[in-house]
């Protein structure tokens, strides 16, 4: 295993547009953005974060295959393959890693099809609507004490 | 309106049963001891959290109507209510508070009557199944920059 | 019982918001200006019109009881709890009283959970999307000769 | 334009049966007497109200056309067509005439199919259940001031 | 705890209108004298009956909290919030009681909603459509030995 | 009323195309073939038959108002509209005509929306997938005696 | 084979209390009044009626096996096992018997699940709703021509 | 008819296994050993229990055709067949018999299928999820006054 | 048949109030200057465009039946009729007409109901959401070669 | 016990028709034939098979009562039965044997009912689509070693 | 941006087998022959076609990304894609590309999965059902004018 | 074509995680181990067994196409696609390959998602439930004779 503290932050398809994308419902960071003020996040509690980008379910689900045992965790925002992918879900349950479901979106005012997740029922927790922040949050999820 | 840092935490049906009512979904901690943790967060970020729990969807409705322009904003765990409560949806859109909906436990486990939610369609954001921390990285999301 | 001639005007949840809540849907007009409207329509017909709101399905349900026999009739806008109180519903045939079911907005236009009334099969007729019209068209319904 | 102050009111399939028809649902008065009622209350308010019955679909949607811009506002009961009929839909919004829909008995009470209306979501309101006075407090809501 | 031997005798919304209410669908027995039966049985069986009626979803999960380890049993008539109350259903699992859910009517001849309860999963036992008589023969399953 | 032992044989959309249209469901014989059947059938029952089509839902709406209190009975087999006219169901219960509902073909071997009959509550009986025969049978169910 | 013209006449289950059951749905004659008159008809036909009544579905299935390449067809009113039994639907159609479904009552009137017939699929037509002359009529329609 | 007092407990398919089969569910007892103890509580009342059990769903039905006028009520778990049998719900309403309907597991705790009964809409009450218990209070029901 | 390459362009109810009609929607253009283009494309072909417009759902059905083999085939545009019209598609069946439903408007981004077509599966092909040209491309694929 | 190493194969209703009935779907041998290979199959393994077909959904029961305890495990062809029948189901699951379900078509590729299993949850496991070998490779896996 | 007048063929999953798949449904032409078509058209309308095809839903989404500016619109036929991508989706409306939905066959006579399409709302129309000639026609309507 | 005895062994998301990941529901054996014993069952009859496990949609989609008249049948556990993927139904259509669809876990006590399967339609049969013998019992029906 890596240090025990590392996180890794997956992000699915289209993220890589973030930005240029649909500003009204995504906000206007880069994915570089967020990912730096996650980086922050991270070293300021002590920990270290590593970045995945893929358009490709496939790519994503051996991202995961890779990560198990290596990573404290997973902050995952799979885009739209949230709510098609049960393979992404049973990589999830299959690796066993802690995993942390976030949105930049509130998912819940959108189109029917985006309020099922087959992710949720196997991560540890999700964070919806709340912009970049709720990367940042996940990463302090992970990376603090539970007790 | 109080001093803008001040946020409400507003706790639903049977949550003042926590920590007696089934630790295996809920966790052990008591709702007094999860409120103390979130006052120290919210003064740790110059703020001020204040608290509020009742079993009737009235006074949590009447509670909602009062802190309209008085509060920076409200973390709602409105248990049982989140499912079948439009009222309480309603006096979110209607008082036009920053709501971040919150939940102990991952709901997207539990019974189907369990995943949908009145209120995450007008609230800001959602964070489930973090136990204790959700209410914590709540109060940091309503208490930090949105920038 | 009272005077035959005396209506009774309830409304339930959140409309003691109305002229600030979400113009847009409701309209204008507080609830207070609606009442005076209201009761110069009850005289003009020769009766008299009293005043309830509460946000608690509770105290809705008690008002009710003690109106039995007492009113010529009831306008009810029972807001979000007209697509989730059986409780009202009950209490609407269990007292016999003649109860007119009304909407400021129309609320075929908006979401579906709103298209369902538990109130509209026990209700002697419904009137919704007319504004503050609604409720003087309802008093002028009770007031009024049937044949 | 006619006159501003002229109402159409238009009824459609089965409606020319009133009075003979199922007089348990529908009542004992004809469509003629009713029509009567109407007009006494139009004039009343300083207006006018022109009469259209038709049992064919396309007839009705053809008045709508011909209607545009000719009338302060039209009072439908549509019927049967209520609850099958697109058509009359896209009539009213593609002429933007204003339309209250009426019924004479509490739809609600009655089959599955006739709870949903294609007209509802077009129209300016609704008022269901309170036999032929639906139509004469229709015809003062659109001859009446909105403010 | 009190004696082991008390019962609690809960009745929701509209209960309290019992015998004026609706006879062809309840009965012609009030409330009160119900409850004379009940206690009468409860005596008979070396018990103690104690009762409570409340038209509040709130009062009613607060009534379930206090009575936690203080009763044998809680013979539960939720009447419409049966079919609502998530709140009602998570204060039994919550508080650990043993509730037997009762029904005076036959609810599987009623509306399609009356069929769903949200409490009968977690009560130890549904008695319903047999009058009054089920709120006798609940105090006799609680009272006597489950061997 | 004309003599009490004619019947009515209305027949609706693209039944005017019998014998040409899709033989493999609906036979080889034309529409006047039939007609000339069920003529000879009533006959001899010492009855009459008239016949009826129209592709139009307000022409056959229109009919069954004429025909009642004129005819002894209607074999109808309004062929598409069956599945999509409230407005001939309505005209079927409004005129009080004892009718029989008829279909060439079998419909429940075809598409899901022809298992859905507006018209067979309202009717005395429905007679499927006998071909020509069932207007003959139709016939004979009306014109012989009930005991 | 029997003599071809022979036909079989099956009821399933309840069919034998008829006349004492619920004569308001299924009428005033015994079952072998109702056999009788579908007798006389057959033998008017110039063919032979056989009798057969069960309330086991594995003794109609046994009996259709037996009746295959026996009887020019069979009329069936499968009662209850009409909307519960797959078994006897593919008994007709592993048999290819010539099956013609009636009923006495009017099922469409009568509750949900009566409007689904797994028979009909695989049966020549249905008859229902014209009380014991569907017997009859059914005899008619296998013991005729069908050109 | 028997002496009025007599009661026939039913019991449907797999219920011979009772005590063998998943105790976890259905508890220790057997079969036998439970109709003891309701053949006690009979004869404590003054009346006689008579018992029958079989898988056979037709013979469940030709069973209580024998019972009608025979005896003072029935006490049937159906087993399996209470969410399958159509014929069974058919007989109860047919012979007119007073029955309860009763079940040893609480099924609304199961599969989703076991929570539709056929049956309860024609049974006098159901009593559910009190294990042995079930049958005895329902004993008592058929055999004390209504009044 | 008229000389095999023309072609007929039908429109249903309220296209006669293109370019009145919500232009946001359905475009500026009225119904004459559509035509205009699709006759000139028609030409260009070599062929010829004839046009037909009806708000009556009878009316187009006769003109189906009327251009049967007449026509090398038809343009239809049903408007709401291609939502609610099972006559339509028997009569497209029925004369073995080719047809090609064509929608101005992207109808996937509309109403639910707009999504079902009673049209589509017995048309050639569909074309939408592309406006005015959706016309010329339709009648394109008809005066052009399969090969 | 039997020998360890018997296998019950058993067959449902109209099994007994294979080879006769829709050989298109069930392929053209015999269930004399298919048991013949069967038997080959299990003595070639050491076992031993026995066969029981009925067309009574309680004998099938019954016999797995008769089965438990007697045999290595059960090749199960419900038939319909595999549809409909919970009483099998809770048969399977009460005696504890193992059971493979299988079926000679491919039930996927035919009606919605037949996609639907009552036993598949409470088998072993399932084998379809595969003709008469289905039946044989259920064998094998009964009587090989499952490490 | 290449030159404004590119348009981007892209296919998806299983389309390399056209010609040789399932002609009966797709049309005997290999995909190279189709694009030769569409090449040819392109050019007579004074632009220029690229072609694509992939059978990973990822390569896709890549290719989007890469034509985001450069070409004048794309036409996609996304096969099986267009059921089950909300990736896809994304990707048409996140980066902005005009693009035409084609499909060879009439998708809506097909299985129903087939009916619905996650690409339909955000492309700007769609073709299907005409074989090659709608992605000619598609060139077509992104490369001539749209006033 | 390969020799005509080669069976190629499928596997599709996360399977390559065998033995490590949730051995209760999949079994303690490696995805090696298992094809191992595939190997030597194929060699026992004859033939010949190759192997490919991929998590990428597209990578199996091109592996059925690569193998398009290659081999005698394809072992498909297309794990997680097989609920999701209609591209990779419309490969084994379109390929005309023959494929046996094997699920190591029983799927029909699962997910209600994992019910429904898009590949066992287009299959020649499903093996589920049996664990690595479902594999092994695959190939022996692929490589043994159909009569």
């Amino acid at each position: 295993m890596k240090t025990a503290k590392t996180v890794l932050v997956m992000n699915g398809p289209n993220l890589n547009l973030l930005g240029a994308r649909e500003p009204g419902i995504y906000g206007a960071l880069t994915l570089e953005e967020i990912n730096r003020r996650v980086a922050r996040e991270a070293e300021a509690l002590g920990g270290h974060a590593e970045f995945f980008q893929s358009n490709h379910e496939g790519e994503l689900v051996d991202k995961l295959h890779a990560a198990a045992g290596e990573v404290q965790g997973v902050v995952l925002n799979a885009g739209a393959y949230t709510h098609t992918s049960v393979a992404l879900a049973d990589a999830i349950s299959g690796t066993g890693l802690r995993v942390i479901e976030v949105h930049l979106s509130n998912v819940h005012r959108r189109e029917a099809f985006r309020q099922q997740s087959f992710l949720s029922p196997v991560c540890e927790g999700v964070i919806s609507g709340l912009g970049w922040k709720a990367y940042v949050l996940a990463v302090r999820a992970l990376l603090t004490e539970d007790e």
